[in-house]
């Protein structure tokens, strides 16, 4: 396949997206953060299967990192995401400069609140305020029919949904869902940062949200068994388990147990200095194994 | 002059202005809360001025009122608006009913951090998220290719630049000078919740404001200045002054002095329950009469 056209200003964007949208063609877009995998790759194929044309940008976004956290550490790689773009046959990448994201004087926040609450934001209390900035940001800089966000990152998955129905902004929200290894860990960019040993172990955290997620399918009391997750979790080797928790799939409210909403098993734990989340459907009422 | 079609729901607003970008139209659009007055109507010529298509927003949005301000007292007048649109040959006027704006569970924000401190914030600490966030929604909204903002309410004038520069929102935005009765008082919905007796004090607000451009016009010390513009105010009936200060226009960084950049002095103050405000240029280095 041939090779994006790279593209660094937002007046650059536009001017493609315009040509493309007056022509008839529809526009699929995924922002990422580079460090690209199958799991991106899937949400680029996800955007081509709905629009003729598809775009994904690179930005990694410092207003979503605290001062402690990896930004410094986050890994880049321009040239092997640009090949792996091409791969798949992406159209367009849009990699902005900072000074294009935040021009002098920025001090524009998007806040959601309520869904940016618990989970997440407990860790990390200002990354969903710098994440709901920067997506509002490229979706209007994008300006494209249909946005594409990973399943993977549940919360941020619903906060962007709520952001873009609240602020109306005219993209179309599409989950993608996660892709796994072979051993079930959901493919992250900071998979990359695990020892061999803590690789090994990664893949306890899929295992047991499912486990947990199966037990919870009848509708008993979730507490006790969320519980003696989080033991097997630390007993496997994770350091800190932030949380192992049953909530309603639309709007994350905690559930005291599985019952006539669609609920979800989300977890948060790391392994050494590396933060892994998942998250898993719970499938009530059917023997069917989440996904 | 023909009634301007009333659209009440964001579908409607969107084909429209699709129909007419489509066929290479400009499309203009003027945020309001209606009970408009010739200063409205002049933001709206301002907007034929400068596109082939103009659109108005009636909404009085209830998230930039705080729960003592004068959201019921605020004037409303739909059929008597809609007159007015069309005598200035407005072509669409969007009504949404706060149903359409405010969807269940709707919780996302939009603050401008600095700009939204001090001057009116102090009396109205939530005002301008209230009113950051419903803008950014109408202009996402309408998808215009310009967007009117009078310079009377100067502080939100700013503010909205600002965010929509951050946000990359794809609309151009145009201050639209004050329009002012025969006395000099600045036009304002509210005027109408004057009695007569603070109908006739109104007018000081501006004199006063002009008399204080101009004596900082050479640079002097705005300390003494304005606090005996303050004083005058007050002597005059005005029961509370909420400020009367000398900013950078641009940045609305607090002067000492009037100097190298363009500066305003802008005022808040009370007859009554009535809060009017009022703001005016410094003309720097030249005799010319601030506006």
């Amino acid at each position: 396949m041939s090779a994006p056209s790279v593209v660094r200003s937002v007046a650059a964007l536009r001017s493609q997206v315009r040509a493309w949208r007056g022509a008839g063609l529809r526009v699929g877009f995924v922002p990422t953060m580079g460090a690209l995998h199958d799991g991106h790759l899937a949400l680029v194929r996800e955007a081509m299967a709905r629009c003729e044309r598809a775009m994904a940008s690179i930005f990694v976004n410092p207003t979503q990192f605290a001062p402690h956290e990896d930004l410094s550490r986050y890994p880049r790689d321009e040239a092997g995401d640009l090949a792996k773009l091409a791969s798949v046959g992406t159209h367009l990448a849009f990699l902005p400069t900072l000074a294009e994201m935040y021009p002098e004087g920025a001090s524009t926040w998007v806040e959601v609140e309520g869904l940016s609450k618990g989970l997440c934001a407990e860790r990390r209390p200002h990354h969903f305020r710098g994440m709901a900035t920067v997506v509002t940001m490229l979706l209007n800089q994008a300006q494209a029919d249909v946005a594409v966000f990973g399943e993977k990152d549940y919360q941020q998955l619903l906060i962007v949904r709520r952001l873009v129905r609240d602020l109306a902004i005219p993209t179309e929200i599409v989950g993608g869902r996660t892709v796994r290894e072979g051993d079930g860990l959901a493919m992250s960019s900071r998979n990359l940062l695990l020892t061999p040993e803590h690789r090994r172990l990664a893949p306890t955290l899929h295992r047991v949200l499912t486990d947990t997620a199966s037990e919870l399918a009848d509708g008993r009391l979730a507490a006790p068994v969320l519980h003696l997750a989080t033991e097997s979790l630390q007993k496997a080797g994770f350091r800190d388990v932030d949380y192992v928790e049953l909530r309603d799939a639309e709007t994350l409210a905690p559930l005291a147990a599985a019952g006539a909403h669609p609920a979800r098993v989300l977890g948060a734990a790391f392994l050494g200095p590396v933060r892994l989340i998942d998250n898993v459907p719970v499938m009530s009422g059917s023997s069917e194994a989440p996904r």
